[in-house]
C-alpha cells in the first residue's frame, strides 16, 4: 500500500525549517520525503499547502477512564478518588475496558494524537482495542495483581519491532505499592535492562508520607533500589527537590508533565522551566479523562507554556516551538518510540495534517508557535498511524463505528454509576 | 424566514435543566420553544439530540488585531508593545481594519461566539465588516482621536433596538488617557446616562503609576469623576484592592476577565473566586489575537475555572456550570445584550449547536461541566446569529468567502510586517 501526500508544508521536527514538498508512505513507513515525488500510488492526497508534521504523543494516559469524564468534577482529591472513582472501578466486568478504551482512542485520533502511554488494568483488553482501531499504544501495566512472571513474559513477547503495541515496566506509585513489590520490579528492571516508570511527586503530601515511611524522598528511595538504572520516566513531577532533579538528570529519567490534570485537581504547577534549564527531557501527557477531563494535547501544550510564563513572571520563557517539541519528539522518546518521533525516511508513518485554512491559523506568521498558542482540535485535518489514515476531513475511517462505540461506552458508564 | 430546529437537547441558560424539545426561529427572534413544534418552516434542521444553547459572548476583544497573531510571542510586554505592535499599527491604510476584522469574525463564528465587545480604531470599518458577515458586535470606540461630539453622535445613532450593532462609551485606560479626556468622557457618561468601560488593573505597575500621578487607585479616581455612575465594566481587573472591589459592587461594574491573555503575557491571575464571593458580575473575553493568541471562549472558560482552583489550592471551587454562565449570560449582560443572553421566546436568536457525538463529549455524564472542562472548538456544529445560520457542519454560509478573506488578511499582514 502506497500513499502519496502531495503539495504540503512539511515540519519534520528534526530541527530543520518548514518547507514545501511531498511525502511517500509505503505500508507503515515513510519511504521518501522530497520537494517533488512522482510515483504511482494507491492513494494520492493533495494537501493544498496544509502542514504535515509528526502526530502528538500522549505520554501519560489512562484511556479507559473516559467513563468518569465530567462525572467527578469540582470535588476534593479525596472525595474524587474514594467516593467516585474507586466505587465505579469496582464494578468493572469483562470487556468494559476494551469498549471504554476504544471510546478514548477516538478522542486521540480526532485530536491528532498518534500514540499514547497507557496505564490501566487489563492490558489484553487495551491491546485488543488498539489493534482493532489501528492505534499505537505503549502499555504500562502497573497493577499489583500481575505476577512478576506475567510482566516478564509480556515484556518479552510484546516488544516486537514496528508493532503497534509495545510494553513498559513500572509501578503505579510509591505510596500505592508495598516495599517488596517495588523491590521485585526494580530487580526485574535490572534483569531486563529496561526503563521504568511511575507516578511521582504529584502532591506534596505524597512526598511527605514517603519521607515518614522511609526517611527519604521517593526518587532517592527508588534510585537506591536500582529502579532507574536504565532510565525511564516520572509522571507529574511537581514536587522534586534538587537532589531528585539531579538523579533525573544523571539517570536520564524523563519528566512527563500533565499540566491540565494538575491544574484541575489543584495539585500544583510542575516547575518545567527549571527542569528545562537543567536539560531534562520534558514530555507531555493528558492523564485520564476522570481528572482532566479532555484528552487534548493542544490544551497541554498551551498550559505547559503559559503556566510557566505566569509562574516565573516572565512572558519570554517556554517558547512555543520548544513546547511543540515536548508534545511530539520528547514525548516519543519518553515512551521509547524512537522510530516514530520525527518525519524522516524509514521512520514509522505517524503523521498528522494541520488545516492552515482554519481561521485560528490565519494569517500565517509563525506556524509552530501558532499551533501551540492558538491551535485546538478543530485544526486537525488528517491523522495517519502506521501508514494508515484513521481520520480525514472530519470523518473516521470506515472500520471505526463511532456510534456503536459511544453507545457501548454509555451503557457501561450508566452501569458503573448505578 | 422561519427556521425550525427539531429534536434537540435545549439548555436555555435561565437556570432551568436541559430538556428535549424544538425551537422555532422567525426572522431574528426565537418565536417558540416547546417539547414539540409542528409548523411549516423555510428550513427544518433535525438536531439529532445535539445541544442547543446561547452562543458565547466575547466580552473583550480587539478583533482586527489578528494581523499580529503569533508574530509577537515570547517577548516581554514592553518589547511586544513598542517593538512589534505599535510599529505595525502605524502602517494601517484605509480598509485594513475592515478586512482584518472579517478574518477575526470567522474565528468567532467557528468557535460558537455570537457577539463580541470590540475595542479598536475605525468603528465604521468594523461595523461594515460585521454587517456584511452578519455578526453581532458591540463597538467600544476609545481612541482619543474621536471628538466628544463624534462619540455622542455615534452613541445616539448606533443604539437602535435589535440591530446587529450597538455602541458603548469608554477610554482605553487611565494610563493612556490625558486627565482632561477622562473628565470629558465622564461628563458624557452622565449626560447620556450610559455605562462606561476601560482596561483597568491589568498590571501592578499600571496601578502604582496611577497612585504616583493622582495619589489614588484608578477605580477611585474614575469613580470620583462620576465615570461609573451608570455602571459599566473593567477589562482584566487583576489588581483591584478591597476599596475598588466595593466600588465595583456598589456601582454594578462588571469584571471582564481575559485569563488567556493575562497568562501568556505573565500579567497575573485575576482573583475571580474572590470577585464571585463578593457577588460581582464576572464576564469573560479573549482579548486580541496579538496577545492571546486565539479567540477561543473554550480556552477562556477552562482557564477561568482551573486557574482559580490552582491559585486557591482548592479543586472544589469555580464549578464549570458557573463558568459556562460567565461566558454566555454574564458576558451578554456586561455588553448590554439583555435581549441575547438566554434562549427564551421573543429574545434574539443567537444560538449554537454543540455536537454531542464528538469523542470529547462521550459518554454523556454532565453536559454543562463537560463543555467547560473537555470542550473545544471542534464541538461547534452550528452557529446562528440574529436568526441566520452562519456556520453549519464545518462550512460557513455561502456569503462568507473564506479564502478571499484570508488572502486579504495575509496581504495586509505582510505589508504591516515589512
Amino acid at each position: 500500500m502506497k500513499t502519496l501526500l502531495k503539495n504540503a508544508r512539511i515540519l519534520k521536527m528534526d530541527g530543520s525549517e518548514i518547507f514545501f514538498g511531498d511525502i511517500l508512505v509505503e505500508n507503515e513507513f515513510i519511504k521518501k520525503i522530497a520537494d517533488k515525488i512522482d510515483v504511482k500510488a494507491d492513494k494520492i492526497i493533495d494537501c493544498k499547502g496544509n502542514l504535515l508534521m509528526p502526530g502528538f504523543k500522549n505520554a501519560h494516559a489512562h484511556t479507559a477512564m473516559v467513563f468518569a469524564r465530567s462525572a467527578a468534577d469540582d470535588l476534593s482529591l479525596h472525595d474524587w478518588l474514594f467516593n467516585v472513582i474507586f466505587p465505579m472501578e469496582e464494578k468493572f466486568k469483562k470487556n468494559d475496558i476494551y469498549h471504554l478504551t476504544k471510546c478514548g482512542l477516538l478522542e486521540y485520533i480526532k485530536g491528532g494524537i498518534t500514540a499514547a502511554f497507557d496505564m490501566y488494568f487489563s492490558p489484553k483488553e487495551i491491546i485488543k482495542a488498539c489493534r482493532e482501531i489501528g492505534f499505537r499504544d505503549v502499555i504500562l501495566a502497573t497493577s499489583t495483581k500481575e505476577s512478576i512472571d506475567e510482566i516478564r513474559n509480556n515484556y518479552l513477547s510484546l516488544n516486537k519491532e514496528n508493532d503497534l503495541i509495545s510494553y513498559k515496566i513500572g509501578i503505579h506509585a510509591e505510596y500505592t505499592t508495598p516495599y517488596e513489590r517495588i523491590k521485585d520490579i526494580a530487580n526485574l528492571v535490572n534483569e531486563l535492562k529496561c526503563p521504568a516508570y511511575l507516578h511521582i511527586a504529584e502532591t506534596s503530601s505524597e512526598v511527605d508520607d514517603c519521607i515518614k515511611r522511609y526517611n527519604k524522598r521517593p526518587t532517592v528511595l527508588l534510585n537506591e533500589l536500582g529502579y532507574f538504572n536504565y532510565g525511564g520516566g516520572g509522571f507529574h513531577c511537581i514536587y522534586l527537590d534538587e537532589e531528585e532533579i539531579n538523579i533525573f538528570k544523571e539517570k536520564n529519567i524523563s519528566i512527563i508533565s500533565c499540566p491540565g490534570s494538575n491544574a484541575k485537581l489543584a495539585s500544583g504547577i510542575a516547575p518545567l522551566y527549571k527542569y528545562q534549564e537543567k536539560g531534562l527531557n520534558i514530555a507531555l501527557g493528558t492523564d485520564g479523562a476522570a481528572s482532566n477531563n479532555s484528552l487534548d494535547m493542544f490544551k497541554e501544550m498551551y498550559l505547559a507554556s503559559t503556566l510557566q510564563k505566569l509562574m516565573n513572571n516572565d512572558p519570554s520563557i517556554m517558547d512555543g516551538k520548544e513546547v511543540l517539541k515536548m508534545a511530539t519528539v520528547n514525548s516519543a522518546h519518553a515512551m521509547g518510540l524512537y522510530n516514530a518521533d520525527t518525519l524522516e525516511e524509514n521512520k514509522l508513518a505517524d503523521i498528522i495534517m494541520i488545516d492552515l485554512n482554519s481561521p485560528c491559523m490565519q494569517p500565517i506568521n509563525n506556524i509552530e508557535k501558532n499551533i501551540v498558542y492558538a491551535g485546538s482540535r478543530d485544526i486537525i485535518k488528517m491523522t495517519m498511524i502506521n501508514g494508515r489514515i484513521l481520520y480525514y476531513n472530519h470523518r473516521f475511517a470506515k472500520h471505526i463505528h463511532e456510534k456503536t462505540i459511544y453507545s457501548k461506552a454509555q451503557k457501561i458508564t450508566n452501569r458503573l454509576k448505578s
